[in-house]
């Protein structure tokens, strides 16, 4: 018999169960936090495949019903459907469920999921932030969120007593939890994470268009070109939502970026030395800023 | 008694044993590529250094004369320093001398070095693309250029035995010789090396901007952001002089680069799904070539 003690939710479900999904059903019953786990999608065989990976106990092809005994339900579907498939569920859910997601966008999310559920019921948005160049749940596996940030994003309705068992189950996986509003949220998302994805893109073409005039332009890529074109390696279905669901920000970063490199081409074509050595020295400094704060 | 059969320059002068002329020392004596390596610098303290780790056989603290032996110099100063110490050399230098540099940017050090060379003396411009986050002898292993890319910029003008040696020396310590001409060098390093600093300590420069204002920032930071600003850890002071003697090329990649940003927002802003989807899609696509080509 497994320890009971840890139970923090009597019946989680999961709707999508991919990388996320999947090592967050792993990491619930490694830890012992759910009695029952319910896997929810549309491909049998990838439910089926869950199941004997251990990430969920049992499945359902229903979407409209599947979850209607579970006290959680995480959406980890993709972005632009994490309201819809909400909305064919919320009909059925429980009483007093806690209704979470792990899209990579907050603020649409928030706000369209907030609207639909019924009385009595809890959504509070989530995104941990864990794995992304990988999918599918063979690659899923229960320490996946172990020291990642997890962002929950409250607002001022949300039940506490919901927001606490959300809280208890981010620190029993080992996350480590950041509360933040969907608009701040996104904001710095797209500067800490989907502004680097047009970077790396960006890189790519304009060293992919001198290549192809040049020639030998990929022959002298070393480590630092590897490193800041490594994300690229990433779906390009997912990170197509991403932008598009966090547009308004993501645009307001480039802007800033954009301004930013204009000062470092003034510096350039004025030789003004100081300038630019202060750059790359404030950019050291801040980096180790930013690793101890992130340790 | 070594096996004298792979010597291919009898004495071997390096200016500045640090990561790059230490390990140059090292792998030519590891391949017994010369009979004898001499180190010259100004810190007695570091030349010392440089002879008990091996990287050095012997030691100068004479820029005029110290390499009048040498029937390779090797320059391996800061990039800015390159002309001005072949400047001190050069009227000491033995007939039929090879001069090379390792300085990251080539249109100005070649042109620089060209003009003062002696008649019967040849200088071949070099820049192995090999470590550059640490630095100093201490770092020094002489594996370091093991399948890394050697750029050589021979011109008309070039002897080609001296070329022929160089060629050699390139290939026996594992590296891989590629050769252009310096201009089409600095281009492509704009791209390929130089510009991505500029990326990175931008984007360290925005996300701690907004860290300031709004905090929580660095805390969402995940791999992608680490990815990006690994190389900002790097000597403010070389990469200083890198971008300022390769100016007009790194101005050009910038502009091209901003444009590729301006196409970007373009298509986040009148929601064009398909033209977002492609260019991730063709990024990953390129880093594949890429990858291919750079193995």
């Amino acid at each position: 018999m497994p320890d009971e003690t840890n139970v923090i939710f009597d019946t989680i479900a999961i709707v999508g169960v991919g990388l996320i999904g999947g090592s967050l059903g792993m990491a619930a019953k490694k830890h012992g936090l759910a009695r029952r786990i319910i896997g929810i999608g549309r491909s049998e065989q990838n439910l089926m495949k869950a199941k004997i990976l251990g990430a969920i106990d049992d499945y359902s092809l229903d979407i409209e019903t599947g979850a209607a005994e579970a006290d959680l339900v995480v959406i980890c579907t993709p972005v632009q459907l994490i309201v819809p498939v909400l909305e064919r569920m919320v009909k059925n859910l429980k009483r007093g469920v806690v209704v979470t997601d792990v899209g990579s966008t907050k603020a649409e999310v928030v706000t369209g999921a907030t609207a639909i559920m019924p009385y009595g019921c809890t959504f509070i948005g989530g995104h941990p932030m864990a794995g992304s160049e990988q999918n599918g749940v063979e690659a899923a596996f229960p320490d996946l969120f172990l020291k990642a940030t997890y962002v929950l994003t409250p607002n001022e309705e949300t039940d506490i007593e919901s927001f606490g068992k959300m809280a208890a189950l981010v620190d029993a996986i080992g996350a480590r939890l950041v509360t933040m509003d969907p608009d701040q949220h996104d904001a710095s998302a797209a500067i800490i994470s989907h502004l680097p994805h047009a970077l790396s893109a960006s890189l790519l073409h304009l060293a992919e268009q001198s290549h192809r005039k040049h020639g030998q332009v990929f022959n002298m890529a070393a480590g630092s070109f590897r490193d800041l074109t490594r994300i690229s390696d990433s779906d390009p279905a997912l990170w197509r939502d991403i932008c598009l669901t966090n547009a308004g920000n993501l645009c307001e970063a480039i802007d800033e970026f954009q301004f930013l490199l204009e000062e470092f081409k003034s510096a350039l074509k004025s030789h003004d030395e100081q300038a630019i050595f202060e750059l790359f020295e404030r950019a050291r400094d801040t980096r180790k800023t930013y690793l101890r704060i992130a340790k």
